[in-house]
């Protein structure tokens, strides 16, 4: 790996690391300062995708809204960041949910895919993808542990 | 836009075109032979992930064989690419399914990523993921359209 990808990659962990700190303060701010005024986003609910950050920014703070402060399951497993000299991608697994009242964990495997532009010498989310895989007879999601 | 990120960009475009043809053609061997021997592949049935192309490669195959030949619905929509000098990624929507043997189209439509990385002067995928996003209360995939 050469000195400038080393570098690039570092600053993309630490971008995710950022950003996952902002998810789990629910400081809907600080995720949206990531992303890209044209964002595309392909979410594992409600919606084929969301353009740009104002659909995104609506949509995180409807699922924010949903969790109780303090109570969110947001993991990210396995990262793997390949960066370039103008573009980078991470991929991770995420193991994601609740804790209910009564202390009980309830979470599920989820993947993610985030695609970064480097402009003006800041990396910035282009795209993100979230999902879950799904059972082809039932169409239900999978219940899968990695 | 540069005439390099042009140059890549058409390249991405016209990998793209070759290997939907492989799919809907069911070539396997035309489909394996975009990815990188360490594809991580997200798909969006089945499993969390398939790692390496001989994994993905074995459910192609699986994925392929409940597909009567000449009976496959893949399209892709809104192909959207971003190339630099050594990484590009494209997103799309997906419309897919089959055909059934009355003749009625069942298809839903799901979203793709694919990311490539330029080696020896060639691009290869090495991360897929596809997917389709479920609805949160009942857990099942959601049957949207743009």
């Amino acid at each position: 790996m050469s000195t400038e990808t080393a570098k690039a990659t570092a600053e993309i962990r630490e971008l995710v690391d950022h950003w996952l700190k902002a998810v789990l303060a629910m400081d809907i701010d600080g995720i949206v300062s990531h992303y890209a005024p044209d964002i595309l986003a392909f979410d594992a609910v409600s919606q084929l995708q969301f353009k740009g950050v104002n659909a995104y920014r609506k949509h995180w703070e409807a699922c924010l809204s949903m969790c109780p402060r303090g109570t969110m399951i947001f993991e990210i497993h396995d990262l793997n960041i390949r960066a370039g000299s103008d573009l980078a991608f991470a991929t991770a697994l995420n193991r994601c949910g609740g804790t209910g009242e009564n202390g009980e964990e309830k979470a599920g495997w989820m993947r993610m895919t985030v695609c970064y532009r480097k402009t003006n010498g800041r990396w910035i989310v282009v795209h993100e993808h979230f999902s879950a895989p799904f059972d082809m007879e039932s169409l239900k999601v999978l219940d899968l542990k990695p």
